[in-house]
């Protein structure tokens, strides 16, 4: 196999139009991302991935851009440039505001930090943190 | 040097004290957790971070239980088995709900899914993420 | 010291030329990659990673085909962008498929995800794994 | 909410019986692990994950055994306890002899250290894998 | 919001500005580095990470290039592209030679891949290191 | 396999004997650490493993105090405990003080929380920085 590449549209199979036609349809878009049409080259990954992915990011307890803001948070922490660019716009399309994203990066690192403190002076968990 | 041990409030000298006085006021806490009583081995990085701690996590922009599930959606991504315990239960005390808890949980699953997914695929950033 | 920069074959010095007749007669190729060519800035860990590869990737309980996909899954999680590439095209060179690339993304994908929901859930270790 | 805590077979509801049931018929056991015991607090993603996970580790273009191998090398370098237990153990039973883990560890290894090699020495990726 | 953009120093409120001239003196720097310029779009967050890093990189226990060092270790782990190139910078500023740059990724690239030894070992703690 | 056990040095076998006679004369001690008598079943990983942590520990253009530092950062950073704990002994024992130590986790949090700051606002990487 060589470098993937994207699947667009007019080139992909039946499995993968219908695939593209529901998130154009849900999210309101006139052609899916390239992360969609790269993963189109298994189409059994495509469509599982966008079913989690419908399902995980539906409004639920939780609100859109709270979910969004997560994905983002979560991004930022494994270093996925894609990732942090789509979710990033998408957080934003949600409603996050720049002050948002500001408040969220400081949270982020700062749990960054404090990961690595607690594991250099190896401190135990409180009782009550177990409960 | 020996593994770290907690400092305890009584064999803390004072400007340790007065980092723990400041916490137990701030939070509304009989005793600090194990967290900042092994950061009282270096009492200028227990007074930088709880004044990083304390202003980052602050209500603003973002609601202080929305920082909190950004807090535990890293420390799960990074495996902080401590921290995982701690801010689960900073998530709760702030009003996270179980079924908030299970929804933000499957976001971060999905997104270190995805953010995987994107690395070995090697998905090029899509030009209009890039503005 | 400044950015670090490739030592090509004919600036080399003779250890340096010595590990690079040894990669390109091992593996049957004209000249080496990149990797081997900033390594050689440090000679000794030039040799050192050399025999390692050599040792490791070598013919064994397990096919050099199934070594490539585990050193790709490996660099996925990292997001190590040039081993994604290298060991990409390795692992294609040693017979992996593109349904077979389909498949190992979808584990790798899947193992990240069912990670974090174990870090987040807390889960302890059934007594049956102990043994 | 509190920490979280597994749900017995006995106490689920009917929608987590129906997969707990699915998990016991399909991989021929008397009960199912703490994994998804703690999954049944969110129903719904246990019933995502659990359809996910049986559609991506199903026999197909790679062997379930090397699928579980490239599983236990993603939680290996997460580090995430509990998965290399349970992974290894999967692992086992799906036909992984003594000699395989060596070598699988080996080339966990050496690939979390050449990828630290390359992101410290930036080394640019070759022309030839781009294709 | 839209994608993060730099402040120049003619474009910044009182408060960036502040923090801009305390870095260029600290550091003997014509102008900051693109970092602070990024963060400037969140003045709280410069401010208090620019306070933080001048305290914590200041010498004291540790020298400077060792610090520095350390720095470009966990940079090139988590694989920050800009951290590993502006902290070999710094590094190398600070007095690193070229054969000690060396030295250091043989070390992170060893400790990366004994990590993952231990890991999927399962290796218990020695006694010996709890005291 | 079943999960992996210590091989003790009275019932390994002679290539692994040859290695523990050397570890023990190395660092003058009495028995092996448990890393090793786990890495003993398999010996070929035992003896590469251990030649490289030889060569590549062993005072150079860095001292063995600085080097063992790194190695904790690393540790640190990954979040392996066994790796943390038998690392910081070795450090200590090298002549780590206890504010080296503190002011090394200062760092090695400080970076963690950088990285972050820097994916999440995309800096690019100052064209000073690529000489």
């Amino acid at each position: 196999m060589s470098k993937p590449k994207p699947i667009e549209y007019a080139d992909a199979p039946a499995e993968v139009k219908a695939v593209f036609d529901d998130i154009k349809t849900s999210r309101n878009l006139q052609d899916v991302n390239n992360f969609w049409k790269y993963l189109a080259n298994d189409p059994k990954t495509l469509k599982r991935t966008w079913e989690s992915v419908k399902e995980v990011m539906a409004p639920g307890a939780l609100d859109p851009v709270v979910k969004e803001m997560v994905y983002l948070a979560v991004s930022v922490t494994n270093n996925c440039g894609y990732c942090i660019a789509s979710h990033s716009a998408a957080a934003a399309k949600a409603g996050m505001t720049q002050e948002q994203f500001g408040e969220l990066m400081a949270v982020v690192g700062m749990a960054n930090e404090t990961n690595r403190l607690v594991n250099g002076y190896r401190v135990p968990i409180d009782p009550a943190f177990e409960k």
